[in-house]
């Protein structure tokens, strides 16, 4: 049997103590050290504080064999991580020759003055191995106590996780004896949580021991995670078909990849492009096909008509339809739908018109959706409850669900 | 001198140990505390562990007045939070009828059956306050242990932050006298951290005791808080309007909004509409305007022309054009900004194409803006280098800033 090797995040910083910042950083460091086998144990997030920032340290370090630090390594007077660092491990500040040499070239660069504030920044505990900064001027730095490694990461998430990727996890690697541990994750949509924790009752009782299920629900998604410790591969394996075969048509990936990406695969595949013609969403849909990268192979393009007039002069929607049904109706998504695939010369396009928040205090938001491939057109209306931002996350998802059942039926 | 009262934040859940949610639940937490003058010392995540939630339950019980606990009250085996809190309280679990039958309507309202972990969701340790959840079937919980009170919420957002508004909040300003805390917030957008620390030098020394300074950084965007405890109003406001002063053009808003939402507050102010034409942005800038309530006052709608047949098709941008300059180039953004006012009928139109990505090894990935009234255009470009979904985000926020001073000047 393999050692557990625990880890902890500690993320400093007021801005997260009052809220002001949303802590993107230790998911994603979670993530890289799950997946090299290393085990979570607890997040902690503290302040610009001296005190605290110690009594972290010491009960990480007393609790853990990794330590991983970010944030308060910026040039300001509120960014007191380093000093403090330096101090904790009793050593002294010296300046890194190769790291001041980057600085100056970072601002020369940018024809920005360089100032001193940014040159204190190849400063570095004597004590420290420095970790390699390529897109920032604060350096990751590695201290080592009581056979437990700590690593300090700058807060700006693109030079936290190229530091970690480039160099970090390399260093965790060469230092300890790590467990297998495997996630397998398979993403749903269409059901709730409670709907589809009943249909793997029996599944989740026949489970050999060492792998554990958890449900992981999202507006309009849900993704089922098998994670398996020290046990063998095709354990997994077995288990996680058995379960994808339970789920059947509520699966859309057997990975965990979001809806739009489903999408852009089966596109690809059927060397098939899509548009969108989006009311309510407002630009919702088209941004998350356009985060994939190479997204112009499928994605043709997409018109937000906002406006009624946009609907009338650009999508060429009859004013008529909209006076009579409504522009948040049956009819005018149709329209919209069937008027976009001519208009971007795409294989489908998906309408989206409706409600984010209650049209009057008697009705509900609702919301249509169309998808067609220019000859059948299906249309549908969801009910949804939520807020402004979120119903607009919902809306999106599951006009997303209702497109990937055409696309792999049409 | 009033006491301060502190406050930890317990997240549960192994989806937050192994990063695959991201915990947006504290930071507004951590918000809606510091706006009722709740210090938030520190924030923990633990997973779905009887031991490591003990542990944390009992550290932060310790050290804080208030306790808040989000997450693991699921319907689902691996959300232990309440069996475990009934424990820890030495209580037992007996059912609530008035959730109970809560619970029935919400299930027959959405047609779905109920199942026995539903009605479960109604049983609740017999020494805990219910607090109600309107949105969901698990209940929050109150509880009190030697003076400090402990609140257990769901980790559904939406039903976390309703319990809080409309119960958690009055509990915690009924039991503690808070002392006073001020937060203002200045948003900038143009320079750096660095720049803008440079600048403030002489302001930060001559601030009196008890006002500290912030910096926090986003991509192209930077805001700055002073935070006041137990300070003078006046005090606060004669820093905080020579801060503002000092900042002079790169001011956005003197709150803590967005910058669309700055943008929006203008066109509103002026009678105005907008319209986009986005490229390499894909629905990133309309998403964001979209996401403001009320938008269709001054937002007529977008193209997203992904492909270059869109921008010719739908945007008349010459096909010659695209050949000779190329579709990311002064000339095309232009004219796709000069169509889109003609197409939206827009008093202002936005438009953007560009490589988000590096377009060839020799050659950084760069953006195009446009801006127009109709009669004058004006146009930038700019050097972006981070990843794709940065520099999406990164690119929406310098053709907001764009537009912004545009739209002031013209």
């Amino acid at each position: 049997m393999v050692t557990k090797i625990a880890a902890s995040i500690i993320t400093i910083g007021d801005e997260l103590l009052i809220g002001q910042t949303i802590d993107t950083n230790s998911a994603w460091l979670a993530q890289q050290l799950n997946a090299i086998g290393v085990w979570v144990q607890h997040r902690i997030a503290v302040g610009d504080n001296a005190k605290d920032i110690n009594d972290a340290l010491d009960n990480a370090i007393a609790h853990n064999n990794i330590v991983i630090i970010t944030g308060g390594l910026g040039p300001t007077s509120d960014d007191i991580t380093k000093p403090l660092l330096c101090k904790y491990f009793g050593a002294s500040l010296i300046q890194n020759e190769k790291v001041a040499a980057h600085v100056r070239a970072f601002f020369e660069k940018r024809n920005r003055p360089i100032l001193d504030v940014n040159i204190a920044q190849a400063n570095v505990p004597d004590n420290c191995t420095v970790l390699w900064n390529q897109y920032g001027t604060a350096p990751g730095m590695l201290f080592t106590k009581n056979d437990t490694i700590i690593i300090s990461l700058p807060g700006v998430p693109l030079e936290m996780m190229d530091i970690m990727t480039t160099s970090g996890i390399a260093i965790i690697k060469s230092k300890f004896i790590l467990p297998k541990v495997i996630h397998r994750t398979v993403a749903t949509s269409g059901k709730g949580e409670s709907f589809v924790a009943m249909m793997l009752r029996d599944f989740e009782k026949q489970l050999p021991q060492g792998l554990q299920i958890a449900y992981l629900p999202a507006l309009g998604q849900l993704k089922i995670r098998l994670t398996g410790i020290e046990i063998a591969d095709d354990i997994i394996e077995i288990q996680f078909e058995k379960l994808c075969k339970q789920l059947g048509h509520l699966v859309y990936a057997s990975t965990d990849i979001k809806l739009e990406e489903a999408i852009a695969q089966i596109l690809i595949q059927k060397n098939k492009t899509i548009a969108i013609a989006e009311s309510c969403t407002g630009g919702n849909i088209a941004n998350a096909f356009t985060n994939i990268s190479g997204a112009s192979i499928f994605f043709n393009g997409a018109l937000v008509t906002y406006a009624n007039d946009a609907k009338i002069n650009l999508l060429d929607v009859q004013a008529a339809d909209i006076d009579v049904y409504t522009s948040v109706s049956e009819e005018v998504t149709k329209a919209m739908a069937l008027n976009a695939i001519l208009k971007f010369k795409s294989n489908y396009a998906l309408a989206i018109t409706g409600y984010l928040e209650k049209p009057d205090a008697n009705t509900d938001a609702y919301i249509w959706i169309a998808v067609t491939n220019g000859r059948d057109v299906k249309t549908i209306k969801h009910l949804i409850a939520y807020n402004r931002v979120k119903n607009k996350d919902l809306a999106s998802n599951l006009a997303l669900d209702f497109l990937r059942h055409f696309i792999i039926e049409n």
